[in-house]
């Protein structure tokens, strides 16, 4: 199963080409990543849906998630558009203490043809923020996440 | 009479001291004045409504926008959040080639207490492609705006 | 007296219009702030000599800088180039708890003719960490910014 | 044979965690993409040196450069700090009308002990502007790139 979060760009996610910025997509890749998984005071809201939102990893909580490693095929150029961008998101491994988010991103829903404009794949690593070392996905989030894992993504490029 | 932009945060508008950083406010204020003045081809989908919509200034377009001015009041810090800013949004002045936008930032709406995060004006002029040089607000322009024009922002500060 | 202090533009730093964003200029103006003022453990290597650094506002310490009010003027827009802006810095005025830091945005040093971009002016708020309230300015303080203290900008559009 | 372009760090590249941010890190990379091949009217003042400085793709050129694929391993988290990043940079690949650029980026010169951050590579397509296709690397530009051709990137996580 999938997870489809809607994440809207802004003017200023364009570069001097007119398009979205290859870095800057990583910032709505962040976006939708944190709409989908972390814990959030105001969960009837989220837009994502409140079942994959356990990680409270809020600067001051007791996880960090540190970032470990991405890969980014981009396809097509994005332009500035008002409709959110249909971020679909779903989980390709879990390990121990680490998971890889997926993620393949679409032109807005309703919009035709649909586009895909860009696939790629975030290692998060869940850090305990007492102790600085990575701790182990606990049971909760594995059963929330559980219905979430697919395959994982296979690069066209590499 | 003033537009309501719902204008949603990112988690990477916050800089270290975990707000909201006060130059990211102003691409906050820049998407809200696009959702609010530039034509767009999506126009059903525009939150801000269609009405004030009437302005081509996408590159490529006739009309660039200088921004010549801003002025910004920090009233109080904001936190990440999930749902959207409440922008108000308004002129204060329409000249002959320019205009001045006036916000108040707001606290998402339905939360209460109401905060007032911010409040500021940015000049814009209007500025021919072809010549490079400003160019008056023509009469589809005036007429779709005038019914924003209120009263200028008074800084506490000055 | 007047601070120079060199700040490298990055080719991001531009938007679809391909000049540096009006936004992002506040980060150049931030990133030249901290420069000048803030206390450095690499102090030999501060291009703004290391007289003014005397602030040590780093997230974690005594003091928090809030920004309060910020005041910009757009004269020229700004290409992408490799040589860093010249940025002049100076004192408008001292206050209690206060200060207003002045600006004056460059073309690189050395290019001919030189070109006055933006002129702006950011009030400063020093915040104790530990009360969250307002600290005055100290005496080591005070005498290491007393040679930069000038005149305000006055405004031209206001 | 590897260049080395120094990249300064901007207080603004931290989020809220207090450390450079994931998707930075790209613009980061792009910045040192630039200063190394890109042509330059300044080019006197190229960090990089001038000798790889040979692709003219700035907006309005015959060339665009589209980033294809990237590639991340985050290995440390990197602190602000005033002296420039040490980006080491390199050719991995060299195909017909696409290469591969690959980085490792250090703590800054000078500094004990010597930090690894972060290993990347970006594939990079060279389109021509007008007809929008990929076009070959010319013999100019192969010419000047070959001596920086090495090993490419093994990376950990895969």
């Amino acid at each position: 199963m999938r997870l489809h979060v809607p994440t809207p760009l802004r003017w200023s996610d364009l570069d001097a080409y007119g398009h979205v910025n290859n870095a800057r997509m990583l910032s709505l890749l962040e976006e939708a990543r944190i709409q989908a998984f972390w814990v959030s005071a105001e969960a009837d809201e989220n837009a994502a849906g409140a079942s994959t939102a356990v990680l409270d990893a809020t600067p001051g909580a007791d996880t960090v998630t540190l970032i470990a490693r991405q890969e980014v095929e981009y396809l097509a150029p994005i332009p500035y558009q008002r409709q959110p961008l249909d971020i679909e998101l779903w989980i390709g491994h879990m390990g121990g203490a680490s998971l890889e988010v997926c993620y393949e991103v679409f032109s807005p829903l309703g919009v035709e043809p649909r586009v895909l404009y860009t696939r790629a794949v975030t290692t998060i690593v869940l850090v305990d923020s007492a102790t600085e070392r990575p701790r182990r996905i606990d049971d909760r989030e594995r059963e929330a996440w559980q219905p979430y894992l697919g395959d994982p993504i296979v690069f066209r490029r590499r």
